[in-house]
């Protein structure tokens, strides 16, 4: 489609990635993949550091999160529509809260980023190259850990508790079966796919998720300090409160070597 | 952005126009050009001609409008957030009523289409590729009257009466002005700009929107009378109630040159 010849000068969404000092780090991978534990580590890790972190899930922006469940419980929404709805909630979190922070110097976590639209929009279906062109204005992540695991093994941690799965998230919405476990199967079979496809174009940290937390979580962090310089992202020194103490307490041996 | 080599398949957004039967009538132009009363009278042509069509408003998805009201309300969306939303409601009126009734062979009157979304988000220094981007799924109508006043003519048309303008309606995010009458000026100004570069590069059919209301509607079923054959549309004949026939008493002169 061709809009005419001129092109204005673009405030918003300049093509060039915007300059900005702080790092942007985000988890992918399926759900039991563990990815939200060990971000959780991460930030914790960094909090003790007095580093100027900021954490953000994917699919939370308050705004739009309030606003599409009614469109959600509908369960007519067709795929275009589905991603274009988590579309507009990553939009809403990126302007308003990723890259001001990225901008004001903040170390940004993301629990997912863009990598989970284009893995769950492509198992709906949805042209790849389309999704990429929505999310094309947003920057790409410093670092972004993949946490690999095998699907039964990311099958067997969410579905061996017999949860009640929506709608959407079981993939009831594509039609291929009636049973939300076996829907739920498939679903997770066509993310994996993308993702492992990921892996081959993207810039993955690939992470064995089947090993322990707490080796993970080494691995992760060791990562994190070889890339970044960590000093650079910490605030001032200021005199602490018994309750800051208490909560650096759990990460004293980390805390030494940075 | 690359995403791998493969392309699956894809079933819901092929890169070629799907095949249809139907047509699709799109109407642009400034807020107070008069386009929504062309169209209208349009629709009633063709109903008192049993034709099988179909009216869809901007901004008018059902599921999305009551959603995003919230968001709007809280007045902190940005630019590229609030293209999205109206990217989502025109996506599920696409997915769910434009598309399937083309299918199914109807005239499918729009008022308002894409070229709405490309002159409003440019107008808010949104990346004008990015938005074609976006809505590059969608069909391209068979026909888009592109209803043409001089600015000042819509402006003072919508402004004599000294309306309430919404927060987003004048663009006041954007923060031109405090003065919602003055920031409307602003905008409005910009997206005609946008319209009229648009009558270059599309297959827009200028109205001359200064004209009679009547001089205006009769050009127009004119040029659709000439392009589209309009009885292959219509439906069998069936016995009319009372109601019915007086509804189209109104129409009987047009109805004559069929």
């Amino acid at each position: 489609m061709t809009l005419g010849q001129e092109k204005e000068k673009d405030e918003t969404m300049p093509k060039n990635p915007p300059e900005y000092s702080g790092k942007l780090i985000a988890v992918e991978g399926l759900d039991g993949s563990g990815k939200s534990t060990q971000i959780y580590l991460v930030k914790r890790w960094l909090q003790s550091k007095r580093m100027k972190v900021f954490f953000t899930e994917w699919n939370s922006s308050t705004l739009v999160k309030e606003a599409t469940k009614r469109a959600k419980q509908a369960h007519t929404l067709k795929p275009t529509t589905f991603s274009l709805i988590h579309a507009t909630d990553f939009a809403d979190r990126y302007e308003r809260q990723i890259l001001p922070l990225l901008r004001a110097g903040f170390i940004v976590l993301c629990d997912r980023y863009y990598f989970t639209a284009f893995a769950r929009d492509r198992a709906r279906g949805v042209d790849q190259e389309w999704v990429a062109g929505v999310y094309d204005y947003a920057v790409k992540p410093d670092m972004t850990f993949y946490f690999r695991v095998p699907l039964e093994t990311s099958l067997h941690r969410i579905l061996s508790g017999r949860p009640e799965l929506g709608y959407f998230e079981a993939g009831l919405d594509m039609g291929w079966t009636l049973n939300p476990y076996e829907s739920f199967r498939i679903f997770q079979g066509k993310v994996f796919e993308v993702y492992e496809e990921l892996t081959e174009t993207q810039d993955f940290i690939v992470i064995d998720a089947e090993r322990e937390i707490r080796e993970q979580q080494q691995q992760v962090r060791q990562l994190i300090k070889s890339r970044i310089d960590l000093k650079s992202y910490q605030l001032p020194y200021m005199p602490r409160l018994p309750h800051d103490l208490l909560f650096e307490a759990d990460y004293k041996d980390e805390s030494a070597d940075l």
